[in-house]
């Protein structure tokens, strides 16, 4: 493949994705596949070369969004209060999590491997990531020693999961904000 | 009926009340039913007289463990220490959701009408149980006034949903508690 065409492919792939990601949230992870390719502006071959089945879309619009968070993580590692950097990271996780509830579903996180494989990734990413934001917060006082960055991202999803309305949530996680500082 | 026969009738539902709750909970939602008969000591015909189908049980048996912890609710408006009381409650009632999701999934709460019905009236009834407790953790200086109940309940419901087992539900119930303290 010559670099024009590997740069192409590239482009395809990446507005496959943006348009899978956009029309997934609009219409659920059974949204019909035609649409993301007229979105996107390719042809339905092209996107079947680069996305076999619904599922491979799915996935990779669930990855991405994985990848994007644990940027957002790194990058806040730099931010100046290392107490709000976390919990700004723990709200995008809250949305994350609540916003792509039905697609983590459609991948299916119970599925035998590879798909558990990939959620142990993802999970791991995840940790990873929490566990450096909270361990600067400690440094910096905002969290108390005792508290696990295991245990603020389960408290995390659970608020994803029940939280009525963003107000909700917000209102939660400052409440676990609350719980976590030295005192 | 005679008075005889009245009381009769009342052991013979609590006993298949009790033995259900222990059958569901040791097999799920979809235990045997001859199984309950027999560990009650009760006919199968005398169990479908009182309980026609297995929704009618689990329904029964569900409906019991609310009253129950509402119950104890209500006993723990009397305890010497409004704060600690509020939070042994949340804990129950984190125990009751963690224990009772299958229950609550065959029961289905998003059924029609009678069943969203039940579910709406067992709703109220916590919410009113932990409105009385955080009322009076407030008054106490447990919980500052800026509170809600119905965040608590929903937070304490996140918990029973995402906590990995009854240790980690007692960290994050403690780290609430820490987090809705007057400082």
């Amino acid at each position: 493949m010559t670099a024009v065409r590997r740069a192409d492919a590239r482009r395809n792939y990446e507005r496959l994705l943006a348009a899978a990601a956009e029309v997934f949230g609009e219409r659920g992870a059974g949204a019909p596949l035609d649409e993301i390719a007229r979105r996107a502006g390719i042809g339905n071959a092209t996107m079947y070369r680069h996305f076999p089945t619904r599922s491979d879309l799915l996935i990779a619009v669930y990855a991405d969004e994985v990848t994007a968070l644990c940027a957002r993580g790194a990058a806040l590692l730099d931010a100046a209060d290392p107490g709000a950097a976390l919990f700004e990271w723990l709200g995008a996780f809250v949305a994350h999590v609540a916003g792509k509830r039905e697609l983590a579903h459609a991948i299916g996180p119970d599925a035998g491997p590879p798909r558990s494989e990939l959620f142990r990734g993802w999970h791991a990413s995840m940790q990873e990531t929490a566990g450096a934001l909270v361990e600067r917060a400690r440094q910096a006082g905002a969290v108390r020693a005792d508290v696990a960055a295991a245990d603020l991202l389960a408290l995390a999803n659970g608020i994803a999961l029940t939280a009525a309305d963003d107000g909700q949530a917000q209102r939660l996680l400052a409440l676990a904000r609350a719980g976590v500082r030295e005192r």
